[in-house]
């Protein structure tokens, strides 16, 4: 049986203002798929998603529909990354999980989607997925490159985890209110609660390199590794 | 403009082994509509979900699965309503929030649903769907008749309360760890952020009395009040 | 060529209450998949639709809305098999004919569905298919043992056929009136009308035993072969 | 309420080689929906149907196949109904019942269709879309005038009912053998059965003349009345 | 009858970086559907488009696929305005000229959509659809102000046209060759052969200002007048 | 990587009364596909889409209705097709540029479709879909044998081209005033703008006689090559 990883790809790293890194993420995709290693790509919706949330936040448009309005973008990064890997992927992006199983259990082709529904964010589509598909680890090439004791913006002196237990993580949460369309952090509490109950590891590797993919792959132990505990 | 009103009842109330109870609500949902309230309702999956997710828990199949199985249940629950309700209700059982507000923006009919999502219970679809359609409250017809200080099937002296902040009910649950397919208790996480960001209210009421819908909407104080502070 | 097999399974055997013979059709479909027989199978609706139903009479629902319940009811049967037989089927249920051949033609999975269309039973749905894909033989893993002369559970002397033709089946039941939703005998027109223009055998067997598939795979002649003259 | 009128119109009628009596049922179907009665309208295959299946018999397609051709041929027929009827009627052709109720409970347009599934002929379409809207009469414009004691093409004694009961008619019935896709004679099995278990009656004229619709509506005992006894 | 109007939007005025313009087009379509006017939006991809196609056409992906993500985009800023606009539209963008009719039949909400196909531009959108719905002039809100003798970016004595034939036009443009995805300019062949067919009228106007539309709508002859001669 | 050939089949060749040539196609279809070399064909209307199309054009319904009925006779003539090639072909009909490019990537058999879009002759779709897969030939099975510099149904002296420029046809082009639905000539405008833009080869030859496909195939150079330039 084949290995199967599932990938979380910030959607800043997808979005057309980072053209340089996407390219690298298409050439280490393809890498990946013909080492036979299956994978699904879960992508988020990055600055294309905050640009439209912000003009109809700016109206009072509910959350729910602040969502749509990421899902939607997040899609978009998916069809660009879909389009630039013609013959690796499966061309149809789904749009909820049972479509993803009907496509997974199907090809052997990288399937490529971005966000399900309001109030999930991509990263527990990932959870979700991996689940799902019965895989035990999720590689999030995110935004930052761990998961740090305090913000790492502010403080010069914050910590990053090399490994840190779900319960410990969820404590170090508990302090911020970040449950905002469009302004999900790193994790959170949908993702966790998804982790636990199917003892899924996360690793969050800084994803602006995407050879760190790769590394995750091969064994290097970067980034933040997040236990089911 | 009409008065939007979402109610969520317990799959429990809705399953054939209380037949009694569901014709009390088809009674009750045509006086509502009748009255000219907007009705938005969410069906749970009751004995039918518990049953089929108890045969594929014996095979160790993932969460994921199970809440597929108890979201189809939910919509046949969800389907029996609708057939009992014709020219009351829109045939159509929405699958996601997207097809809910297709539907809801379109007609003037009852729209009835059940689950969404693995991942998502019930409940938090009821919250997800007030959000998108602007309701400012939520009526649930739970199998309990309010949220309690300690668990009222154990403790003689538990204490029911007629008001509670989230932000209380948060550390009241805090203790307890059923984030468990066809298990959500009264209240979930995911609801408790929906409710949060929306500022919806929801008022617990005993579900197996249907007229206790009618009584919240004549404006008596019964159950438990959720406040989102 | 692989040899297509259809079967129909009752769903009397697939409903949560049945748990233990749920498991032996698990393992017998995975042990003929894996021989390379190719598996079209039928489910009904069982107690679950029953149930259903029952409650919808009471209010006198027409019998297409009954229908639909007991549609939706055996498409939550094939949901149960398909969780329970992940790799070995194509996860989507096929919803009419022509999603049926859609997918038959694309996959070497098993493909599994429930009804189709109300005043069409399950038996029906299974000889459209056998017909739809050329296949010359149903096993129709029935709620009783096989065809009899007249009623066993009333005439202890009934006597059961070990082939009967359909012209001589059709006589026998120009007596009984048991086209009632949920309540489709063995045997309806339709499926008769079918089997005659495609000329399909129906070989019914006991179903509570799912071994007895193998049997009838492996050509012990049990039960009642019914011959298309 | 409004009333319902259930009309099957034979595709003969239908078919661009009979664009004067299309015409005719253009001008007649607007004057009806005018006068306020709501009008489901299921129309046949006729000779588009038959040129196709024609085809694909001289290479043994399946019944199946056959009928798929002949539903999509029906599709086309009522294409061009909705072309010429716009603003009259839903622009959409349902393709199962589902999708039909979907659309009736929805709109006060005449709803419009052709054939569901293979094994079904539209005029059983017809029978089941009355049992599932309530209505308690179909209409068929047939190809004949009514039905007959024999063959009124071969016998010229043959003579027509005013009247008939379905277990009449199902003795007549019971010689013919034309269970055959596009061959379908003015009443099938399944047809039968609908009629029924849903109490319906149907009143056959000849529908080459689009007036005998409205005589019907008038009350004019024209054609032959089949009574569900 | 209400008057059909079918109005098309440069993407440009609807992309996030133009959100002064977004409000003043939510404003001006809540005015003109409170005046009774019945109104097709259609909006074209703007500066999201021509990103997301700017990154793939670097990797030498085809037209067709760029327009695949051109379409997407202008989807994505109709949903904007779906989200801006709720209780004024209708909720569903149609992907096609089938489901948009559709739709526009069933309500007498605004219908807003992007692009459908590939190889067509955002205004033969417009123009299939005013021939689909009998609308004999789209208001086009350009991205300039009309059109002229040559470019007036480049030639400082250009002179704009008040109105002008589809003959003369083509003339015009048949020196450009501007037939690249998000690249089409004011008019195109396809879009010039249906406004020819079915004898539409399309004024251009600068769509910066959207008081432009109404002024249009109030018979101001602003822009340039494209007669279908 | 196997050979891609795009096939475009006008409409008469499949429609009903030439069943002869019909039966031409089928082998040639399944000895090509055994080759080994990837088949995607698109048929036209043909007499049936001319038949009805006929019908409505007396009522004066638009030229995008006409379409409509134009492109539901293709995909009748593309059903035919399937019904006649199963185990060659992929069961399903892709109604749109996407659904094409998600079948065409997830499967080695052969994909039929018809029309698209109002607006598009079915030699514009072929057009696009080559664009989309990549392939640099189409294959015209047309009602001519080829390109010539007049009508030679009108002039006896008219000359067939055995290469022809984009450019050259063009000019002979303008002259006609053919865009009317069902009426598209052998290449219309937006076929050539795509032609062009992914300079794409096109052999037009002579269609009634089902070889020429494969005298193409082995190089023979039968019929008009036009050339992008």
């Amino acid at each position: 049986m084949k290995n199967n990883v599932v990938l979380k790809i910030s959607g800043k790293w997808l979005s057309p203002e980072n053209s340089k890194v996407v390219t690298g993420y298409v050439e280490i995709l393809k890498k990946i798929k013909d080492k036979g290693v299956r994978l699904a790509v879960i992508v988020g919706g990055g600055s294309t998603a905050r640009n439209y949330i912000d003009v109809a936040r700016a109206f009072n448009v509910s959350e729910s529909w602040l969502d749509l309005l990421g899902i939607e973008s997040s899609r978009l990064n998916a069809l660009l990354l879909v389009s630039l890997l013609q013959g690796y992927v499966h061309p149809k992006i789904p749009q909820n999980i049972k479509e993803f199983i009907d496509i997974w259990y199907t090809t052997d082709l990288i399937v490529i989607c971005g966000g399900f529904q309001p109030g999930q964010s991509t990263t527990s589509v990932a959870a979700l997925i991996a689940e799902a598909i019965g895989s035990k680890l999720i590689i999030n090439a995110a935004r930052v490159d761990g998961v740090y004791d305090k913000d790492p913006t502010k403080y010069s002196d914050a910590k990053k985890f090399n490994k840190i237990t779900l319960s410990k993580l969820e404590k170090i949460l508990s302090t911020s209110s970040s449950f905002k369309a469009g302004g999900y952090e790193v994790i959170d509490p949908l993702t966790i609660n998804i982790l636990k109950r199917a003892k899924i590891r996360m690793r969050i590797v800084y994803g602006g390199d995407p050879l760190n993919v790769l590394r995750v792959l091969e064994g290097k132990e970067i980034g933040t590794l997040i236990i089911p505990e």
